[in-house]
């Protein structure tokens, strides 16, 4: 029976799921997989944690170095979150040849070339599938399940709370701000809430799984980040009457052209699969050239679903003997060596106000028409003093649509209230 | 580079998908894993199959021995389907130690424990991904994703077939027979489509994913297996009436009960992640202690989806140094030391035609009340010579139901027409 020695850092929410797991199903890894895991040391200063979870005193460590030189210690689950103190510790976990486990996104995000250098280099293990999309082996299944294939598209639900918040909007009419704070009282929303409804954290998981799907470097610095903080209870009901659903996405997609990333709030048709993943539920949808379609979906967050992924990943590392990494490729450099594509092509929603004067639709048609954007649907209907017009074009050009945009704003017959993306 | 010499045996549908996609990607694999998998011998003896693939003559083997002996050959995907030339030809693979990927569930169904053995005695790696729903990485996903979890429930669509036949049948009315004959048509059923119309085909995959999921022997023939040759049209109207859609499921559960597999045509919400997986697509919901519900989604045959699937066995192979098994355990008799559950719990659909009459209704609850069977809905509509009355029951036990379906033939004022089950 393989043996291994695990200390966990930080018992939070994902720590300490991750703690239950392991404690509870050790004779099960035993008789499944003939692996037995030990937890060895846990280091987390909120003593109230500690005795919640009913750590053993003999377990608790005082700092980092007393787990780093534990010789029992062979494999170090990082779940403290955040980049400063979580750098520090991966790295000397790491320089001391010992694998890690983390959940940790933002510091996947802006270290992995460091991180996996430096595991490399000290022959360890690095493995991360709990940091993206908590319980759902997307990671997985790109390295070891899809890998045959070129992916050439990915969409994906891969932030529960501004999903939440989306839902709340589309099955009750909530303003964002209703929904939001609906969020925060069940604790699917942080106080300060801007991670998520900002897309950064989406952008985080992005800049990961592209780079893992694409055999590439996506820095998240090149995710074109839009939040959903300026999304109107009206326009979601608008859509939802044209047969579509406003969902936050996360849209890579590679070809001869280069690389796109973007995180932003879209309208998709209902009967997409994506369309009905509601409330803190994710799912990713990839394309790839053999395989096709493809969806997985599932459990987003929560402290056991992410804990499943770490202990998979520990289980996964302790079958194999050689070290696995992910197969980022270091050798690209962004900035020279990849296209990221900025003007894409995309179909667009739009709601204007207009005045409610004879050869208005016309005027507007033209300024579609002479920035080349081709009308899908046109729907107009009277208010007070005017009307409004909402407007789905066919797939055009992110440059085309701003350039109408403006035009249309500087004609005073029509204001552009609200711009949405339509993906298909 | 690490360098691996693969044989086809079989150049069919998914012999042919492997085979295109090996040679496409070839320099794709050089460049992102590392691995250069190069085609060394293919045993095919239709000569228009190796023609219009454009097989180079020195690859053509002419027996089984030849590409057992070629010293290049380390790997050899079998695709020839049926379980007796196959069955020969894989065991003398892995008795010469070279490594075997198949797509043929039947085979591994039937012989899983003596292939394993084989295997294991002689080193050689056996991997089957492809044997199951197509190209969605289901056993990847339950070997190396969710391997954390004791999965208590799956369930699936796993059969495009019957998938194909009762979407057709739901969205356009159509009866078993004429949607049978639109699927022969286009290549979705055979000519002789007992395989997939009687459950077979889904059986054996039942077999092998329950297996793997609930680490146990779970023997092909411990599946009760109903087909979709009797579903009526006018059942699956009513059912979508009252908010079901039919499909053809199979469910596996693990509970302290036992072990209980089924295949047959069922009743679901039409609200579940499953109601809305149309056409010839597959997907498997399961359900782990720590990860909760998770969904796969894809396509379950053709032959770049299923050729995706082999490939990425052979590339997963490649990239370990010892080689893998499957975590089938071969000590528990499935006769002696494994309960199989019979009498299972589950909701039901009943359609009578009922004699008019007063007090009519009042004798068909008392013989659901004797049995113990709680009813849900229940709609009476006239017809010519009667009505027709229409049950779902709330959740129940099969035995209760057998029973109560004999008493209300017997009773003279009702018959029996339908019995579907609903499930949850």
């Amino acid at each position: 029976m393989k043996k291994v020695g695990v200390a966990i850092l930080g018992l939070g929410v994902v720590g300490g799921g991750t703690y239950r797991i392991l404690t509870e199903h050790r004779e099960f890894y035993q008789a499944t997989q003939a692996i037995d895991i030990n937890i060895e040391s846990v280091l987390e200063p909120n003593g109230k944690k500690l005795k919640e979870l009913g750590v053993p005193k003999e377990l608790i460590a005082h700092n980092i170095a007393e787990v780093v030189c534990d010789p029992d210690v062979n494999l170090v689950v990082e779940c403290i979150g955040g980049v400063e103190a979580a750098r520090e510790y991966v790295l000397d976990v790491l320089y001391s040849g010992k694998t890690v486990v983390t959940s940790n996104k933002e510091l996947i995000a802006k270290y992995y070339h460091e991180l996996e250098r430096t595991a490399k280099r000290h022959n360890a293990g690095l493995y991360f599938e709990a940091s993206c999309v908590g319980g759902v082996p997307i990671l997985r299944t790109l390295l070891d399940g899809v890998q045959s294939n070129r992916i050439t598209s990915m969409m994906g639900i891969i932030n529960g709370t501004t999903n939440y918040i989306l839902t709340k909007m589309t099955e009750e009419g909530a303003s964002y701000g209703e929904a939001l704070r609906e969020a925060q009282r069940l604790g699917y929303a942080e106080a300060d809430p801007d991670a998520d409804v900002e897309g950064f954290d989406a952008a985080y998981k992005l800049s990961v799984l592209s780079s893992l799907a694409f055999h590439t470097k996506v820095p998240y610095t090149k995710v074109l980040r839009e939040g959903i903080t300026d999304v109107a209870a009206e326009d979601i009901e608008r859509g939802k009457a044209l047969g579509y659903r406003l969902k936050m996405l996360a849209i890579a997609k590679q070809s001869e052209t280069g690389v796109e990333v973007r995180v932003h709030p879209a309208f998709i048709k209902k009967e997409h699969p994506l369309a009905s993943v509601s409330g803190s539920n994710n799912a990713v949808f990839l394309t790839g050239d053999s395989v096709g379609d493809l969806m997985l979906y599932g459990k987003g967050a929560g402290d056991l679903p992410t804990g499943s992924a770490i202990v998979s990943d520990i289980l996964y590392a302790a079958s194999r003997s050689e070290p696995r990494y992910s197969t980022f490729k270091n050798n690209a450099n962004p900035d020279k060596d990849i296209k990221f594509v900025t003007d894409f092509a995309s179909a667009y929603y739009m709601r204007l106000s207009v005045t409610d004067k004879t050869g208005v639709l016309s005027k507007i048609a033209a300024i579609f028409g002479k920035n080349n954007i081709s009308i899908l649907e046109l729907l107009q209907t009277p208010e007070n003093d005017g009307a409004t017009v909402v407007i789905v074009t066919h797939e055009t050009h992110e440059a085309a649509v701003k350039n109408a945009v403006t035009k249309l704003n500087a004609s005073e017959i029509a204001k552009v209230e609200a711009v949405l993306r339509v993906v298909s």
